[in-house]
């Protein structure tokens, strides 16, 4: 394996996907192939890469989409990834148990090895996006895995929205956190919301990295997705991105094109911009126990 | 008293500040006029506002800039406070005891009560931000204070890097978080770094707005000062703003002129925007214990 060099290149793979999963697959595979060539190394596919975001309605029969971990995706990716001495971040629907499944991203090393689970802790449920229906919360923490080039965070979508999630991740030592993603817009409040919703998804990224003084990188897929006929469906925003240290914006993907964008991350960049603005220094660990209530009432 | 209407107008006073600290209180007092007369009904001026900006250099001299908590600063404010029917938050050097001095922040009520105190939890030590040698960190923990217009927090300055400040204050019920500041560039690292500088600091409060769908206030102060004739100094950036629930700017000052900054803070705006994006509901409040960590090493 490479030995750590205090930089590493990260590739996401921004992609449409179809209702076949093996296509899916295949798909993820092939552009895996070609971030490699185009000298990625720590490489992230979007959240549920093996279907449509089937989670726009609740339907029981949907279940028969996730897989066990290891299973068929873990397998095919981790002979891609020992083969282009490549690390990935495998977003899965994960059966677990009868009854039990989880929103599950799994971390496969360079030489094809499993670094470990992390399982979606915050799970959302809104219209057209019923997560709470289909996955069990997160049990697993909050985590990071030293991949061959380095400590990498993965945390999914909807966490993306909670401080508390990027500081655990970062804390843990993950010098990049990645969020595989499926967000869109509704069709009929694009015009009305769209920009709003899109700088505030960014926005909140992009001020995990300052707050942390580590990378972000959110990984999206692309398309108009309906899962019934007479929906309008979701439109998926593309625009994954990949920010800093001091939450600049050093790559940043089409709303709606098929691409992988890429970048270094230089682990001196972490160090310097931690020195310069020593956040972490000055926690107030003393006065943060009340981050573990719902709300706190009462307060004048 | 004003009944609460589910809407307020906060005012942000943007001055620059001399070496004479009762032409400053003159000055806010003036100022506090202004706004309420442009129908300002909660009020905020910038950190330290009876100074300059003394932490540029470590001089016990500077202690005798500090005054008690109350003392002549909350009983002009008190008075204009009441006069106009406004409430004020005032960002003071506060003289606690011998050898104890904090970063603090009195709000004054409408009537001229005092309503409470924030001290700065948070204390910065960087070149020319010296605030470790002169600042106790504070021991009140994360606050929120029921004006007659509605409930608001205070953090001051470094508070607005750290996402558990923001939290705290917004679980304790605050509908806008007032950040008084004093942040500006060093000259001489202006041009290369000044815009990343800027940006992430805006960018790192927006985030709060949309992680906690509350508004957020900065309020800086203009102007160069230099604390000793030969150094460079600090040229305050200026650029208050304010941010909705979702992180849009509604309102921005300039980078170096003397102004005030008026928007409404709508509660059912704060009610929209959580309805929508229900972060609140989804907190894992059982998953988040190691924030009160320093670092959480030996994980994989």
């Amino acid at each position: 394996m490479k030995k750590h060099t205090g930089k590493f290149s990260v590739g996401l793979i921004q992609i449409a996907l179809s209702k076949n999963q093996d296509d899916n697959l295949k798909k993820a595979v092939a552009w895996i192939e070609k971030a490699a060539k185009n000298r990625a190394e720590v490489i992230c596919l979007p959240e549920l890469f093996r279907s449509r975001y089937f989670c726009q309605v609740e339907d029981i029969e949907n279940f028969e989409l996730a897989e066990a971990i290891p299973g068929p995706s873990t397998t095919a990716i981790s002979k891609a990834a020992a083969k282009h001495k490549v690390a990935v971040v495998v977003p899965l629907f994960e059966k677990r148990a009868p009854g039990v499944y989880h929103n599950s991203a799994v971390v496969i090393n360079s030489d094809g090895k499993n670094l470990g689970l992390y399982r979606k802790m915050h799970i959302p449920d809104d219209p057209s996006y019923y997560e709470k229906f289909y996955f069990t919360p997160g049990d697993l923490g909050f985590k990071s895995f030293a991949t061959s080039y380095g400590k990498i965070g993965t945390l999914i979508c909807w966490d993306q929205w909670y401080p508390e999630a990027a500081r655990l991740t970062a804390l843990k030592g993950a010098s990049i956190i990645f969020y595989p993603t499926a967000i869109g817009w509704h069709p009929h409040e694009k015009e009305e919301h769209g920009k709003a919703q899109f700088e505030s998804w960014q926005t909140v990224q992009r001020g995990h990295a300052v707050a942390n003084g580590v990378y972000v990188a959110a990984v999206n897929r692309v398309g108009l997705e309906k899962q019934t006929e007479d929906s309008a469906g979701i439109e998926f925003w593309g625009s994954s991105f990949i920010a800093d240290p001091q939450g600049v914006i050093i790559a940043q993907a089409s709303t709606d094109e098929e691409e992988i964008i890429i970048a270094d991350v230089d682990l001196s960049r972490v160090e310097y911009i931690r020195r310069n603005w020593p956040f972490l220094r000055d926690r107030r660990i003393d006065a943060y126990e009340g981050i573990v209530k719902r709300f706190i009432d009462g307060d004048i």
